[in-house]
């Protein structure tokens, strides 16, 4: 099987698991616990939180709080900041940040929605535009999840402070984090980060937020995770996490390069008469969205899944609902929006499935194609 | 080492956690994603919903969501169901519980509190008289989690609801649930759990529901778990629990007969002059507390550690005041609080090693007492 889906979720790095295991079978104590066990436990906790952080944000300035997935850390951010006025995002988040911001219209706070280009980047001007003295967050996508496209999102935070510098900045960094290289400016507020996209587990995420920036708690209870976050830790799930990003951003900028390398032979290895390319050049190296125009994107996708290729269709998050919603809003018709692939990579992926990947596709798809005339 | 702070976590069920390998190895698939690897786990999971929710529930008239954590469990019921009038609780409460009651005050509800016996049981009578028709929500902890204390919820909440038949009733079960037999009543309306305690993972609890009642989402996004909470389900967390509870319930009268004889073992074993035992005899098997009166808990807890025997203070989720708040609100004295010891069993605790833990307890206190003259 090829796997080619990784940007709804990796398989978790055996080795990171692996070396996190000690957190199951001996070092299983709770991390409140006032005993050596306890102390151990949270002193892996506090080293993991160091180094998560510091591959992307100055530790001096930054702080990062642990959470179950990418989908609280983006909740936390909106509920926490977003008490007032209005607050604007783009047409191109993730359903974590579009559905909580459409859940402010009942919190008495105006959600404003910028549009996206075709590639799917927020359209800055409008985005600036949206914003006024009553803006109280605003929240940018980093790397797109469904075209990989990359928002510049150290110039808009700067730009959309120049134009309201109470306003607070977050963005949902989970397809950019351990992927591409991040360094967070001290304009950006807050960034949503997640273990299982770049082979840590499912259930583990976090929330790097600018120091000075006060911020309500999530969970209430006994108080962990500076009082943001109260529970008891996730120690195996938080340990894992750090291994597999000491794996990625060891290699970051190589892989990046390699994978773009394959994405594009990929790419190019489709055939022209059956697929469109979507994803820009620019973007994430990891995910090449495509579409089968004409075809059903589900239909091939299961039939691709039983000829041993594994893709997406679209944000698997997303998968109630006919069309893609960022699709739809990148200004796709609707045949090209029923044939959308979402093809993802990791680190793992070798050219030779690449080339045996183009060879499915092409062949399953004039398949299908052939079947449904 | 002897581990006798299982209330605090339990050491994950290595037989569980090896069954639920698959899911880190080979079944590591995204549950929304609409491929056979999905949809299998996507079936594994709603299996495991079923079988844990069948044994404490009649899954016609309640469901179950999977949380990230009792704490979750318990934010979720509280914010979701107290939003005006008063809502009303006991002193005898998890942090979780008692901290989101705490912040209920800045979102407009007046929480009140139940005064509790010596042993830890609410004061039913003072609960009683605090629900009037304001009341929108109780909360009554099911076992005291510092003194194993039982309160009789089926019984409560229907004295609750004669009161006031339209307020909510939940109850935090995460010290019952997989240790004594619960089933629960129609009168009961929520319900948290957790898997760390029985042998499953840190990072993964549960709200069990009654069907017709509303509740608001807690994490808003991709619409998992029925649209309450959104974010990648933890397969690999969810699964472990599923079978460390398989393991739990399928002996759980006998271990629970068993853990009750060794428990009175222990406090029978204990010097009486050193000694005083604050636990009921009809609380819960698997916890039994005691005070060194006059001495320093922690630190005593610490040399119990050195020599061996892994014990609590008190709450580990409450480790930042001098005393903890339920021990407090049972009425005793300084000198009685400052000595808290929790001891707490697993099914996995054997009759030897209740033995030499009462040998470690008399011998580190005397150690400690002498000290201290």
């Amino acid at each position: 099987m090829i796997y080619f889906d990784n940007a709804a979720t990796t398989r978790p790095n055996a080795r990171s698991v692996e070396r996190a295991n000690v957190y199951l079978t001996e070092e299983y104590f709770n991390p409140s616990a006032l005993y050596r066990g306890g102390f151990t436990v949270s002193e892996e906790i506090k080293r993991a939180r160091e180094y998560l952080l510091s591959r992307v944000a100055d530790p001096v300035n930054f702080d990062l709080t642990f959470t179950s997935c990418g989908t609280e850390a983006d909740n936390h951010a909106v509920f926490s900041c977003a008490k007032r006025g209005n607050a604007v995002t783009t047409d191109g988040e993730h359903a974590a940040i579009h559905a909580s911001f459409s859940e402010l219209k009942n919190r008495g706070v105006e959600p404003r929605f910028a549009r996206i280009l075709e590639d799917g980047r927020v359209d800055e001007a409008h985005l600036l535009s949206l914003i006024d003295e009553k803006t109280t967050f605003v929240s940018v996508i980093h790397v797109n999840n469904e075209t990989g496209a990359i928002n510049n999102i150290a110039q808009l935070a700067k730009k959309v402070k120049a134009k309201n510098p109470r306003c607070v900045f977050h963005s949902d960094g989970v397809q950019a984090f351990g992927k591409i290289p991040v360094y967070l400016p001290k304009e950006v507020d807050l960034y949503s980060i997640s273990a299982h996209k770049i082979g840590g587990l499912k259930g583990v995420g976090g929330l790097i937020r600018r120091k000075s920036l006060a911020l309500s708690p999530y969970l209430y209870g006994g108080g962990q995770e500076k009082g943001l976050r109260s529970g008891t830790e996730n120690v195996f799930g938080i340990l894992s996490f750090r291994y597999a990003a000491e794996d990625k951003f060891s290699s970051l900028v190589k892989d990046a390069e390699r994978i773009k390398e394959y994405r594009e032979t990929l790419a190019s290895l489709l055939d022209g008469e059956l697929f469109k390319r979507l994803s820009p050049v620019d973007g994430t190296p990891y995910i090449l969205s495509v579409s089968a125009v004409g075809l059903r994107g589900e239909v091939l996708q299961r039939m691709l899944s039983d000829n041993g290729l594994v893709v997406g269709t679209g944000s698997a998050c997303s998968s109630k609902h006919r069309f893609s919603r960022v699709m739809t809003a990148c200004g796709y018709d609707e045949k090209t929006l029923d044939g959308v692939l979402r093809i993802s990579f990791s680190p793992e992926t070798t050219e030779d499935e690449v080339k045996r990947a183009a060879t499915v596709l092409n062949a399953t798809s004039k398949e299908l194609k052939i079947r449904t005339k």
